[in-house]
C-alpha cells in the first residue's frame, strides 16, 4: 500500500508494473496476505478509531455548518457499534472464498498434441473512486489481492485521516507478504481523478462506489470500462391473480425494508383487473408505512373509491416524471397497463435495467415477462431487495452493474477476472491446415479439476444409468 | 433489413426496439430466418454481383486515379472464385452452430422455493463498422440474428451498390419470417458515424471491423464498449534448447504465412545461448523467405558472423521504434534478451496484448511465462497464427479482442452473448434474513440441461468409484 503524492501516471505506471507480479502469485500467497493485513488492522484498531475521530470532528463540524449532509457523516463513523469487526470478518470472508483465477473453464484438443485452454485471469489494474466509508478500502483490498487485482484508490477526501492511517498499517502488513506494496495505491492528492481516468493505457476497469452524480461523471469522464449503475429504478409488475397477502409482503419489503438502496422498488404496475382485487390490500399497507402514492388516472380513481376516506385523501396524481425518477425515499409511482406487451414496453423503457420483479401465479406469463425484460436481474414473485451479492451467495460485492458487457447484476469476485487462451503445440503451424491439408479435431475435452464432470461418453453413460437405477428403485 | 435514410437516431431506436422481439424468438425461428436469408441470396446471386460490378468498376477508376488501393479493390470483389459460395456456406455454418442464448450456466437455491439461475441472452443492439468487403453484411446479419441480437451496419461507400442489393434481398427474406426487419439496419447515408457513436443509450456495442486507423477512431470517438483490437503486435520468445527445425517451422509460419494478418508475428526474442544454436537456422530460413531482419547489437554482431557473407549483407540493425511497430509485411524485429523476466518485462510493455508464444522444451519455464504474459492468447510451441475463432473452433469469429473484460482473444457468438439472473421465489422477502431471521442455503444446484455433470455428492462418489474401478482394472 502506498500511500501516495505520486503523480497519477507515476501511480498507474506502478500499479500496472505490480499487477504483473500479482498476477503469478499462488492462492496460498495471495491468501496469506489477506492474513496479514487482517491481523495488522485487528492490532491497529485503536490507531485507526483516533485518525477517525479526527475525521468525524472535522465532519461534524462541516455539518453544523450545512456543507456535508448527516448521512455522510454517519457513513464516516468507523467506531459504531460492530463496524470496525465486519471490516475485519470481512476480509478473512474474502480471503477463504474461492480462487477466482487461474481456473481452466474450457479444453479443446485441436489436433493431436495442439490444446486450447481458456483459463481465468485477473484484469490488470483496476480504479476505484469512492465516497466517505473507509471501510471500503479494506474491502476493496482484499477483493483485490483475492483476485490477483493491483488497485489504486481514491478516497473522499471527508476520510483522509482515517484512509492514510488505514493504508500505513495494510502498507507495513503487505510489507512482510510476497504481494508487491504498490498493487495497491491509495491517491489522496485533490483534483487527480480527471488524469487518472485519462489513464487507460495503464488503467483496465473503473469501479466508482457512492452515488448517482458520482458514477455519471466518472462515466462521462473516461475511455476506461466502467462497472457499476447511475440509477435503481426498479419495477414491480402486479398482476390481479396474486394473493393479496404475499403481494403486500414483497411490495413492503421492496419499497419499505430500504427505500435509499438501488435496490428498492420506484414503479408498481398492476393490471387493470388489479385495481379492485389485490392493489386496495397493498395500496392500503403502504399507505400504513408512510409511502407516498403517485397514481396514474385509473390507479387514481379505482383507489379512491376503494380506500376509506382518511386513506384515499393521501393519494396523490402522478406525473410524467414519477415514471423515470430513483425517488430513493418512502414515495412510489402506480402504473395501470392494459396489457402484458404494454407493461414489457414500459418496463424496458423506463426502468434502469436493475432489478424488475413480476407477480403472478400464473407461469406462462412469467416467463415470458421474465425473457422479454431487458435487465440484470428479472424476478417472480419476490422482491427487487434480493438483489445482493450476499443474497446471490458471493460472498461479497463489488457492486451491481447494469452494464450489457462483461458483468451484470450483482458483481463479485468473478467480475474481477477475465481469461486468457492458452496453446500448448509441438510444432504445428497454421499453414499444415485448411485446404487439402490437416483437419482440425475441435474436440472438447473435459475440465480435469472438476471431477464431478463426466469426462467422456462412457462415464456420461455410468451417471444416466446411476439416474435410472435410483428412479427405478423409488 | 431496413436500407435507410433514416436518422441516425431513428435507425438506433428502431433497432432497440426490435432487438426485443428478437430476444425472444425461439431457435427455430431465429435459425429459419437464417434459412431464409440463406435461399434468397442463393437465387439472388446474378442481382448481387451485377451491383457488385458497378461498385468494382468505379473502385477500378478509383484505383487509376491513385484514390483507391488495389488490395481494396480485391477485397470488394464478390465474383472471385468460391468467394459468393463461401459468403452462403458461413450463412448456413452460423445457423448450424449451439444456439447460444438461453443457456442456463449456473443455478443456485437461496432458501426452499427461492432459486436464482444465470441464463445467457443477447446483449442487445450492436453497431458494427467496417470497411470495403461485402460480403460481412451477410456474415453479420447471421451472426446477429443467431445470437438474438439486433445490429446496424455501416460499410465503406466503396461498395454502397452490392449493400444496396444485398439489403434488399435479406429485407425481402426477412419479411416471410418472424425476425423484425428493424432488427438489421444497413445505414448508407454520409457522416453519420460520430453520431450513431454517441447513441450509448440506444447501442450496447460497437465492433469495428477495419484497419487499425479505424479502430482507433471508433475508440476514441464513442463511450459505448468497443469490441477488436486496434494492432496486433505478436511475439515470440526463441529459447536456445528448442531444436531449429522446429523453431524455424513455426517462426516461419507466423512471419510468412500471412504477413499482413494481425495475428502475424513482428517481434522475435531471443536468449544469448539461442544466438549461437538455432537462430542462425531460423535467420537463414527468414531471409531465403525475403523477410527483412532488424537485430539489436548482439543479435546483428552475432548473425553477421554465423551466416554466410551474402546472408550476413541483408541483416539490417534495428531501431528503437521496430520494438513498437506492426510491420504488416515481411519484416521482423530481433531482441536478445538476458532473463526471461526481462523478456515478460518487454513483451508486458511491447506486445499488443493480442498473441504470444514461447518455443522451449522446459516446462517449468514455459508455464511461468504463459501465466506472466498478459495477452489474451499465449502460446507454448506454436505459431501466432493460430490465433482465430475458425482455428479455435468456434465455427466463425466477430473478431480478435485485446479488451481487459468482456470477451478476449477470437470472439464467438459466445461473445455477444451476456447473461441476467432470472429469481423465482414465493413470497420470501429480503428482512425475512439476515440478523435473527432466516439463513440462506446458498446450495450450488446442477445446471440440469447438462447430464453429465454430478447433480450431488452421491453422484460425484459414482463417478469416482468408477474412475477408481478403471484405474485398478488398468
Amino acid at each position: 500500500m502506498s500511500l501516495t503524492n505520486a503523480t497519477p501516471l507515476q501511480v498507474a505506471q506502478a500499479a500496472r508494473l505490480g499487477s504483473r507480479e500479482l498476477a503469478v502469485l499462488s492462492t496460498e500467497q495471495r491468501n496469506a496476505a489477506l492474513t496479514a493485513i487482517h491481523q495488522a488492522l485487528a492490532e491497529g484498531k485503536d490507531e485507526v478509531l483516533a485518525a477517525n475521530a479526527k475525521d468525524l470532528e472535522a465532519a461534524h463540524k462541516a455539518a453544523e455548518g450545512g456543507t456535508l449532509s448527516q448521512s455522510l457523516v454517519k457513513r464516516l463513523d468507523l467506531g459504531k457499534k460492530g463496524k470496525y469487526e465486519d471490516m475485519l470478518q470481512g476480509i478473512l470472508d474474502v480471503r477463504d472464498l474461492e480462487d477466482p483465477i487461474n481456473k481452466t473453464t474450457s479444453r479443446t484438443l485441436l489436433d493431436d498434441n495442439l490444446t486450447l485452454s481458456r483459463v481465468t485471469c485477473p484484469i490488470g489494474v483496476l480504479l476505484i473512486i469512492f465516497e466517505a466509508r473507509p471501510e471500503v478500502i479494506a474491502n476493496i483490498s482484499a477483493l483485490a489481492i483475492k483476485s490477483g487485482n493491483a488497485a489504486i484508490l481514491k478516497g473522499g477526501r471527508e476520510s483522509n485521516h482515517s484512509f492514510a492511517a488505514i493504508a500505513s498499517i495494510i502498507s507495513q502488513a503487505l510489507s512482510t507478504t510476497s504481494v508487491p506494496s504498490d498493487c495497491l495505491q491509495l491517491v489522496q492528492t485533490h483534483d487527480v481523478i480527471k488524469e487518472l481516468l485519462s489513464l487507460d493505457t495503464y488503467i483496465d476497469l473503473c469501479i466508482p462506489r457512492g452515488g448517482n452524480k458520482l458514477v455519471r461523471f466518472v462515466k462521462d469522464s473516461t475511455s476506461i470500462p466502467v462497472l457499476g449503475h447511475a440509477d435503481g429504478i426498479c419495477t414491480a409488475l402486479l398482476l390481479s391473480d396474486y394473493p393479496s397477502d404475499k403481494a403486500t409482503k414483497i411490495i413492503v419489503d421492496a419499497k419499505v425494508s430500504y427505500p435509499a438502496g438501488c435496490n428498492a422498488l420506484e414503479q408498481l404496475l398492476v393490471d387493470t383487473p388489479a385495481l379492485t382485487t389485490n392493489l386496495p390490500t397493498v395500496a392500503t399497507a403502504l399507505l400504513s408505512h408512510g409511502v407516498s402514492l403517485r397514481c396514474d388516472a385509473p390507479s387514481l380513481t379505482s383507489l379512491q373509491s376503494s380506500l376509506p376516506p382518511h386513506l384515499a385523501a393521501l393519494l396523490q396524481p402522478s406525473t410524467p416524471s414519477d415514471y423515470t425518477t430513483e425517488f430513493l425515499d418512502l414515495t412510489l409511482a402506480i402504473k395501470t397497463i392494459s396489457t402484458i406487451p404494454d407493461a414489457i414496453t414500459h418496463v424496458n423503457a423506463h426502468s434502469s435495467h436493475h432489478t424488475d420483479a413480476i407477480l403472478t401465479l400464473d407461469a406462462a406469463t412469467a416467463t415470458r415477462y421474465l425473457s422479454a425484460i431487458d435487465s440484470s436481474s428479472v424476478y417472480w414473485n419476490t422482491s427487487t431487495r434480493m438483489a445482493d451479492g450476499q443474497r446471490y451467495g458471493f460472498g461479497t460485492e463489488v457492486g451491481i452493474s447494469t452494464n450489457k458487457i462483461h458483468s451484470r447484476g450483482p458483481v463479485g469476485l468473478d467480475g474481477l477476472t477475465i481469461y486468457k487462451w492458452v496453446l500448448v503445440g509441438d510444432a504445428q503451424v497454421s499453414a499444415e491446415y485448411g485446404a487439402g491439408g490437416k483437419k482440425w479435431k475441435h474436440e472438447r475435452l473435459p475440465v480435469e479439476e472438476d471431477e464431478g464432470v463426466a469426462r467422456d461418453e462412457e462415464e456420461r453413460e455410468v451417471l444416466r444409468r446411476f439416474r435410472e437405477g435410483k428412479r427405478a428403485a423409488a
